[in-house]
């Protein structure tokens, strides 16, 4: 096989929000297929704001150190195997990283079905951030109709699904985003009641005026002082997601949290959600999104970016929130 | 009619722990009796720690200012009653406060049954601390036998209860108080496994050796550090409750909580638990308590002071966590 295998590893710990150069390309054979493993080229990758956990070295999956490759979730297409599960020509979801090619035993893989709507999607609406969407409102927030959901980073990966799944539940929604355009696009195509420029607005006087009866789901995606914000105006019953804390990611501390008084006023029930825990509950949430996908009623937005070169600045710019939808790098051009 | 009423009013706020001195006894002539309403003469007043987040204006029922009388819970004894649910001589539980004197109207009071083992126990380990235990080790953390449940503030008026209901479960109970003798208490006559100082032992390493698998309910019921100590070392699924704020209430700051992260890793769920919203399930609290009293595996311990004028030293002493047991002023010498 005359192919090359180009990787991205860390390079050096970020100062605050990671840039380009703090990664690096290193280039080395194509690994070689042994035994009953199955060898992939990579056509997607997925670019997430837990990476950056990773590499602060306080994710759950354990750490990432300079020299270390990526990791990430990546659906590939088998280019040689020794499974019969997983033959040459199949596409597979797996943690590849971020490499142009990857090896695998046959559990650390799922096949695309083949009436999958495209094979992005299962890393964007219909793969992670939409299950950890899911997760989060049908099995533990048990969201209601009429229930007011304030969801922060309102159009990013997970938060564009959250928004179009509560709306499908027939709740209020209320987003916060980074800029009037992704208000706007929150607004306009997401199926958002409502969305504040947390940089240009006054939260907690917006979040009074829009859920007067108090907030019933507060989707965190951000952890930071709007955690407490939001905690402030719970209604009673209400239900905090933790799943994210993109606010705290860039920093070397592991920030406070709200004072616990607020939970206690309001009768909270607080979750610590983490997606992988939702791994077998996978199908049930294809059998509500697909439908709604091919209905119309849960678009995709993509922040596509071509080549594995493009991975570093792609990730930055996520980290600083300028993507525009679910961050997702092409690795091929044909696919 | 000739007596007089005395009350307890807040002179002062206090600074930091509250003292004796933050407070007077001021005298009035006892209420008349109007229309349908219960005028009753107190037989038992319960001391609380959240009567201190009340003077400092963060409780949910309302502040304590100086010169209005404190609160509390009470069982007094009808003395003239216009409603004939509540006849002269009958024994009622109610909000009478700090005082020797009250009147209600009906649906303010609850009868005592006719069989209540004693009445003082109507506020402690049968009463609003019992109730408060059982709600958040049944009704909300769903306790199982072989659960690892960590108790701090093990000897006191909630945490006796929680301790001695977690056992009968078949739970592991670890609890965390401020003494040997405490620890001792806890340990040889309240069913505790293990008792841990907090003022000599260094919690975080006693946790690990006691809890090797983790936290499975941690019922916090003080707050501060010792929270962020116990959210370190949940086991995946642990259930925390937030229950009480001893270590803030003292305080004037209103303290920060946990990192957010700790709860995401353990896929926590935390509980905001408010004993008020139990009330309609106290029936069912004491279908299980009384008997497991009668049978000596629900033991009472009770801190009697006596005489309306020893309130305020008793709630003192209750803030410095110097009392054994629930805290009881008896206001009459027959009863």
């Amino acid at each position: 096989m005359n192919e090359v295998q180009r990787s991205v590893v860390l390079d050096r710990y970020p100062e605050g929000t990671p840039e380009a150069e703090d990664f690096r390309i290193v280039e080395s054979p194509v690994p070689e297929l042994t035994e009953d493993r199955v060898l992939c080229r990579t056509e997607y990758l997925s670019l997430d704001p837990y990476m950056r956990s990773q590499i602060a070295g306080r994710h759950l999956s354990g750490a990432i150190n300079p020299g270390d490759v990526m990791r990430g979730e990546t659906v590939s297409r088998v280019i040689a195997s020794g499974n019969p599960e997983f033959p040459e020509g199949a596409l597979v979801r797996g943690f590849g990283g971020w490499s142009t090619h990857s090896v695998h035993e046959g559990k650390e893989l799922a096949l695309l079905p083949d009436d999958f709507p495209a094979p992005s999607l299962a890393l964007s609406t219909l793969g992670m951030p939409g299950l950890t969407a899911w997760a989060g409102l049908h099995c533990l927030a048990q969201a209601m109709p009429g229930d007011c959901v304030v969801i922060p980073a309102a159009t990013g990966g997970v938060g564009a699904v959250a928004g179009q799944l509560a709306r499908a539940r027939g709740c209020k929604v209320i987003g916060i985003a980074g800029s009037d355009e992704k208000c706007q696009q929150a607004t306009t195509e997401m199926g958002y009641d409502h969305c504040l420029n947390r940089k240009t607005e006054d939260i907690a006087e917006g979040l009074r005026r829009l859920c007067p009866d108090g907030i019933n789901v507060y989707f965190d995606l951000v952890g930071g002082p709007l955690l407490t914000t939001a905690s402030e105006q719970l209604a009673v019953g209400g239900r905090v997601l933790l799943c994210g804390l993109m606010a705290d990611y860039n920093s070397n501390e592991r920030p406070a949290g709200p004072p616990p008084g607020l939970w206690i006023r309001a009768r909270a029930i607080v979750y610590g959600l983490v997606v992988y825990d939702f791994e077998s509950r996978r199908g049930e949430f294809l059998d509500e999104a697909i439908p709604l996908y091919r209905a119309g009623k849960l678009k995709s937005w993509e922040d596509i970016h071509h080549g594995i070169d493009s991975a570093p600045a792609a990730f930055s710019r996520l980290m600083y929130g300028n993507n525009h939808g679910k961050v997702v790098v092409q690795m091929t051009e044909s696919s």
